[in-house]
């Protein structure tokens, strides 16, 4: 198993944080316009490339970034800030990619990650379990893919494409270039929210799939792959919790720069009023209790990705329940502050020229992916029964 | 002073709910497409004229509807269900054409309500206090107006426009034509909900204003003239409950008819979900008060209206509490109903086509016109010191 | 069927309103010394009895004091505001009362109301269908009684106990005399509110119950008797109402006259606040909602009735949901102002001397009489299904 | 100015979580019947003091602990899990110890804490600045003090008493002995929470101070002296989570061995109900939440006391503002989970035997210690004008 950046001793010192903030502060720009426009990201996505973040991952002995998930969590948050759309492109990148190094055999792990910095890989998927399963079938030594998946997230932009697949009962994971012949892109993701990403459906007719793409075909799965699942819900919190920073950064430099004080506040500032400064302070404090959280679970998360092949359910259950707990908790607060800004704002703030409504469209958007209640229930499921219920690639 | 409906004896007797309703069916077939094509409510208008909404208050022996206020406001509520734009044009040529019939002599106020029912009138206003005041000037025996003044609703379509304007150091209120040669629209509204009103930029130059357009010049105001504001915060109260229903009953229809169970949930329809179900009551009941507290509100406005000249000050800090409860209460009930619908219907119910997001986008512009905490101040300061603050225009 | 006073013509014009609000006075004087104190509720009841409470609802006819369900409802809510236990012994009495008459035969109603009206009875309960049932087994032409209850309500103290009795499979319900012997009486109530209800344990050994003492026995029951459980979480709705009132109204007093300005607060009296002005508001917004949705449903609750024997289910749904959804809101309500009061008033609220966490204690402990999740999720019920689930005495 | 543990090195490695562990199993088995005796909990500090931890931050150069304040407030935490009254017992102490320590010359503060360890002090105080101020007066060469004070707290108890008093019109904090001539008790705290702590009423009667006890007289203030009001706060904050974890721990445990399931959720164990589930897991989120806010305010509080003297006014802010954002979402968290517990065990958890309604009462009564909203205020004030307000004592 390729050991991805985590157990790295770190040789390459990169400070994501810059890099991360440098890529916000061009997308923040013209995010407005940008979602507005509501053109295929391709410009976005070089930004990520160039500024390294699509290697942040892999090992710096494959010549990746050697970055921990811990960074991956924080570059994740602060590009929030600036477009969760494009956050949520890069979250997907590395729950995909990680996806298809953790479940290859080692050797294909390590080729896989080595062609992905080579190439620059941008990695999408296509397992929405809510949909038939895709079917793969032998064809000689190789496979052919059929399937028609919704919510193919990154896949129509992606250089490969992890998914699963039903054969002879059981499910494969398998991973191929995004261009493959037979591969088939809807464009048609068109919801109110997240409108920058590429989460629309695709179709697979009689894919040719070589057995090589398989991954870790034959071998027992690393418990480590039992992470992948909360390692997919924390990378969300974390750009909900971004997103929720972000909104209630714009709202603080409105109130400073352009609000006017109500006229029966008897102050002479917006940002003297009794009563923003009562709800400024509550949003604020809801939005460092998410990042408090989100950090916890980030660290549950990494203690149970180091135990590796040792890792036990009740250990994985553990991590589960604080992520979940987080997700919960970010996907309310990020609700809650994006759709409560305008109060401190006021009226004036509902131009579409600033677009300061995109916050909530993006989080109501994607909070929507699984039910914040069956995430609830299975805090609780933890807590007084000290499991996580299985749902498939939701739990 | 003219009676206005509500102390007429009803002889025409209307079925406004039933017309009403019809309005509403025909508005919400293509509620979505109208509001994102954003046009110039015109047709909208149109419709809410032939059906006689328009002239509803009127008094019959005037040629009007003869309907009461409580009817006035069950219409606005029934048309918001379907669309809070053209509901929220309905509220203000109500409030316009109060306001200027109230306000005027009673030669005055007899002769517009009877121009406006012959004429077909759509009343506009612009009388924003948070903006400079418009000034009149003296010339011969009539006036000249300027100024500039922002969210002038319905100004841009109406026949009529009521505003106030400053004169030595005092104020009046006026009403002149809406093609009246010196008024220029700026046809500038453009925020992100209630994207079908016209509620833009206007502008007065050196336009003339005939001495008789002056409402009741020099003669005492009634006490039933500070009824206005708690008229025009209920009738808001009525178009967010109106909403928030509007909202609850898209979710209902979608959830019966297209969402899928969750895979967790053990139940072959989403309507059966326990989550569902639990969180879908819970939308229910906060909708359920907000219409009983907003009736409550209603009969408290008619009380008081009923009293005439006889109105005290105590009778109307009385009426205006309980509207200034329910204002605040519509209001959160319509931002957390429109906004929390989604996690009822699941991830595909974002899809633009719906258009289920303009119920938040629309609430949430309009909540903002003017600050819910100072609401809640103002029924706690009734409460504990049995009086209400003075705010013009908003309270 | 005996009428009771719904549908009768109101001869004897009483205010109830004054007659309870007098009741009130009185329990309010000392109420927090009696919660501390915590003695069995004889003279609380003298006061009930003596006021003529306890036959408001007999009909006129048969000397009662004829009032109207409505009127029922307004006084449980009135004696709520000064003393949550005496509200529900008073709740209680008329729900055990009325759920004798409607289930006996035209006869047997028509005899127990007028010996209730004769004798002054107060009436309770024993019938916890979360107990194992209690059993009723024929002896001679008569029958014997043997059980265990817990939440046995009022029957401590009660002239009359009506219960359910399990015999040959199905279910009879039935009223003895609370001095029956064999009736045993744990005096065990012990909860941290509701101290002064007399709600513990009952023992029946071989008791002895006349024929009839069964009620309607063989005959069909009126499909009015599905309101019994509606009408008793109405009552329960209305003294929850009414503690909160209560709770708010001491607040009131309290912050007027003895609370002291926030240091920070550059105002020289409590109650010129911005905070509390703005959170005394929103727990008045709370309330007042409350109040509206309960009145709504009681409206619905006497329309049912109205329909006596038509009653069709779907008319009993609807009242329901009503009722369940008043019910939902008034507990939360409830449970917030009692908790939240003290957030106005301040530290020296809490001294033992002025006994304000009664209101939450009281409030807290009722509350769980059913759970507050399963309303909610029969208020979706309705709205999605149409129905109503079929809780025995629960919904 | 004497070390604290802060920057010591730890020499004395004592594992103060399993020391505090030990004492809060003890109280928390008779946490019940000790909250409904009421008595002066002298066995209780005991407890504390033979465990070791009223030493706990003295510098192990003293003899004492060498504890950090992490330390400290990690053991306050795990106390309240238990018994929040003795959590608040040992908060003050390290309030008033550290208020007293910090604020003497290097001289006094050494000679205190050797004495304090030695003694095995308990310290107290007497601040409370919303009563008049105490009066120091010079008599020779030392001062006599006269005043009344409410919440004294601990002072009844303490060995060592710290205080603010004025002195030519400005002030001077000193520290007695707690059985100093002419210091009375007034011993009538009597709230209805937080029922075992000494809160009550102290008079000094013309107390001879010596010289000596007057801290830090005529030297300069440490820079650091400005942390002890968000010390303070973090304390509490620390007690309020650890209340709260020990109220939702006690349902847990009920919920486990002794709820049963509701008759319509259609499980035969109370924690499998969905929605016991579910809200079981909102209000653990919440926890985990207020968990995790009161480590990052500790680590803030511990980096700014690491500043030392070089500590700035914005470093102070800014940790304060990390400090109180988690007081407001403490103190709500705290209010909400204590009350809504009994929502997922059910009406028999109400018993006075169980006496859950503890985790409220003590809840309710400290969170009024300052009002929750003008800390939210401090929040806002903080994010959006980099500043917190001088509010004596509370900020």
């Amino acid at each position: 198993m390729t050991n991805l950046s985590l157990v790295s001793d770190h040789p390459p010192v990169i400070d994501w944080e810059t890099s991360a903030l440098r890529v916000a502060e061009t997308l923040r720009a013209d995010a407005a316009a940008r979602d507005r426009a509501g053109q295929v990201p391709r410009r976005e996505l070089e930004l990520l490339r160039a500024a390294g973040l699509l290697a942040l991952l892999n090992p710096a002995e494959h010549g990746g970034g050697g970055g921990s998930f811990g960074d991956a969590l924080r570059v994740v948050r602060l590009i929030a800030r600036a477009d969760a759309s494009i956050a949520q492109l890069l979250s997907y990148h590395y729950l995909h990619l990680v996806n298809a190094l953790w479940r290859g055999s080692p050797a294909q792990a390590e080729r896989l990650s080595r062609a992905s910095v080579a190439g620059r890989w941008f990695w999408g998927g296509a397992s929405n379990p809510r949909d038939p399963e895709s079917q793969l079938t032998a064809d000689g030594s190789d496979f052919r893919l059929n399937g028609r998946k919704t919510f193919a997230s990154n896949a129509s932009l992606a250089d490969r494409i992890t998914l699963r697949a039903e054969i002879d009962g059981g499910f494969q994971v398998l991973t191929i270039a995004g261009d493959r012949a037979g591969v088939t892109h809807g464009n048609d993701w068109d919801a109110f929210g997240q409108r920058l990403t590429e989460s629309g459906t695709i179709r697979f007719d009689n894919v040719w799939v070589s057995r090589d793409e398989v991954l870790g075909i034959g071998a027992p799965l690393s418990p480590r792959v039992s992470l992948v699942v909360p390692l997919h819900q924390l990378l969300i919190v974390n750009f909900y919790v971004g997103t929720a920073e972000g909104a209630l950064g714009e709202a603080n430099a409105y109130i400073r720069s352009t609000a006017r004080p109500w006229q029966a506040s008897g102050v002479s500032e917006a940002r003297q009023d009794p009563y923003i400064l009562e709800h400024f302070g509550e949003l604020d404090v809801a939005i460092r209790a998410a990042v408090a959280l989100a950090d916890v679970a980030g660290a549950e998360l990494e203690a149970a990705m180091a135990r590796g092949d040792d890792l036990t359910p009740a250990e994985r259950h553990k991590a589960a329940a604080a992520i979940y707990a987080a997700k919960v908790n970010s996907s309310r607060t990020a609700l809650d502050v994006t759709s409560r800004i305008f109060e401190l704002m006021g009226a004036r703030a509902t131009a579409t020229s600033y677009g300061f409504d995109r916050f909530w469209r993006n989080i109501r958007t994607h909070t929507l992916h699984d039910p914040v209640f069956y995430k609830a229930r299975e805090v609780g499921n933890y807590a007084l029964n000290g499991t996580i219920t299985a749902t498939p690639l939701y739990s």
